[in-house]
């Protein structure tokens, strides 16, 4: 049997600022064989996701960031073609982490098993996959909306803001998307169900934001800081909670922006609106998988989580991918269609 | 019989930065006669506390600025002289918010009746009163301190600090604690049995601080900010925890600092290291004040808990008491004899 060619991108050099097309290369290696407990895996989906810029910077964060010359880490759905695991048959389909490549070889560690009759296989890496599990955790377990209460998110047509927005909803709140351009605004309203939709490229964003809260906010679900965050802040209400979940926004920079420094005014604000402002990775709530996947696939059925795919051809077209969904052009949860 | 003279502290403009005496003013008016359900408490004991400071301020909070002309506002352990209220009869004592002044009127409510047998009365303004409950509650419940885990706290020498700190030992975790001075920080040593203790004012403290704690700091109860948060920050575990108590070295500010911005440095780092940051009062554990009380006076009386206080003599001499409070001056509960 001739051997099996596997295309893989890896990184090329660390970014300064934005990644570029150049801070990833392309490679052509052979495909490794199962050994003994593992598996040959075929990649079908690949999810773009913003936490991937962390991971591409040398700098240290909760992660081990990839190393110049290593596979590029993502979340993908692949197909078991070769098994020598007795977990796992040729014909299963898996999600987990298994990289930018054509074929990953597995030991099954860290690797969950998706129906695909039970909904579509790139669903397992949207909302009913991590982002959905990121949004489920930490508006219900951090942010715990009450009803009538106000929760804002950014980001909000995306692949984790549009399951917070909706599971406001669900919840009995009062749900504010904040999102680039009039296009995706109209998404949240007509097809999601938001109260309010808010453009954060518009001229007044701040007050338009402000004029869709009337309330203030009492849930903020934090994905984006930069100056989002600028108009949240004077909004948030007294005990309110902000999950803080992502940074896109801030993701590329540099160098600090110029002063002043208004690490006292946050502080000063959690202190007298008692606010609680918390970080969290969905990682941290690896228990909650059970009750997610219960959950949001009884909601997906009913029709009462809706959600939107981006889908881009080809393993080569990932880097692209990830450039722009940094730069927020994609519009609901990026995938690579690897193979069909 | 003659009418009683009532002396009082009122606020008599509000302070640009730090306070100063002329931002007070004392003034001689007749005490009003106990009503229907109402009754006359001489002021025995008056608390200065750091909350004082934000109480002086036109800028909104929590609660309502004093009014320019009005008592200042404090708690108090007070005698009750006069009483047309069945609940209290003369000869009783209580605590409440009362303010600077020598008698003042109460209806009861607000108020908390004070054993004299069971502790020394000023101790209802201190270890077994709102600083004592306030470093209960923050550190118990935000805080978390796990056996083995290292708990920093500044001001440590204080009500608050004081209190945080042999709770944090009393829990199994490592207390460290943040001082202004070589005298009090070996008070922290050798009375209050802290593991480390540091001075704030060394020209090597953050050097210092990292020193003191070799494996980072895993709760911080902030009470200050500024350099000592500066100095904290960097040394703030993974899933680090920071109950936000006081900005005592923000209470005079008057502009923000210069730059650059590191609020998305700050927000970056609570995403990376999963933090909560949570800002608190007092007030919002009332639930806690039984269980509170009941567990401090055994550790008091037990010696598991021990208490300083800074007292200083006569009600004139508050203003110049709460501007040297907010210069860390005091050392210990800072009372205020106004009669005995």
């Amino acid at each position: 049997m001739a051997e099996r060619k596997n295309w893989q991108i890896v990184l090329a050099s660390r970014p300064e600022g934005e990644p570029r097309p150049e801070n990833f290369r392309m490679i052509e290696v052979e495909a490794a064989k199962a050994g003994d407990g593992q598996m040959l895996l075929r990649t079908l989906w690949l999810s773009l996701d913003p936490y991937m810029r962390g991971r591409i910077s040398a700098a240290r964060s909760y992660a081990r960031p990839v190393e110049i010359g290593e596979v590029m880490v993502g979340g993908a759905v692949s197909e078991v073609v070769e098994s020598r695991n007795a977990a796992f048959k040729p014909g299963d389909f898996v999600v987990g982490y298994t990289g930018w490549q054509e074929y990953a070889l597995s030991n099954g560690r860290g690797l969950r098993k998706v129906d695909p009759d039970a909904a579509p296989l790139s669903t397992a890496l949207g909302v009913l996959g991590m982002p959905g599990q990121t949004a489920y955790c930490g508006l219900l377990l951090i942010g715990q909306p009450k009803p009538g209460e106000t929760v804002a998110v950014a980001a909000a047509s995306g692949a984790v803001g549009s399951v917070v927005g909706q599971l406001a909803k669900l919840k009995g709140a009062r749900a504010v998307g904040i999102a680039g351009g009039p296009e995706k605004c109209r998404y949240l309203l007509d097809e999601l169900g938001f109260d309010a939709a808010v453009d954060h490229r518009a001229p007044d964003f701040k007050q338009a934001l402000a004029a869709a809260c009337p309330d203030g906010i009492d849930v903020y679900f934090e994905n984006v800081g930069g100056a989002v965050w600028d108009a949240v802040f004077p909004l948030l209400n007294t005990f309110a909670r902000v999950p803080v979940c992502g940074m896109v926004a801030h993701y590329n920079d540099t160098a600090l922006p110029p002063g002043p420094d208004r690490t006292s005014q946050l502080m000063r604000a959690i202190l007298s609106k008692r606010m609680t402002v918390r970080g969290f990775l969905v990682a941290d709530f690896a228990d909650q998988t059970e009750p997610f996947l219960r959950d949001m696939a009884a909601w997906v059925r009913e029709g009462k989580i809706k959600y939107r795919e981006d889908v881009i051809e080809g393993l080569e077209a990932a880097p692209e991918g990830l450039i722009g969904l940094l730069k927020g052009r994609n519009f609901g949860k990026l995938l690579v269609r690897v193979a069909r």
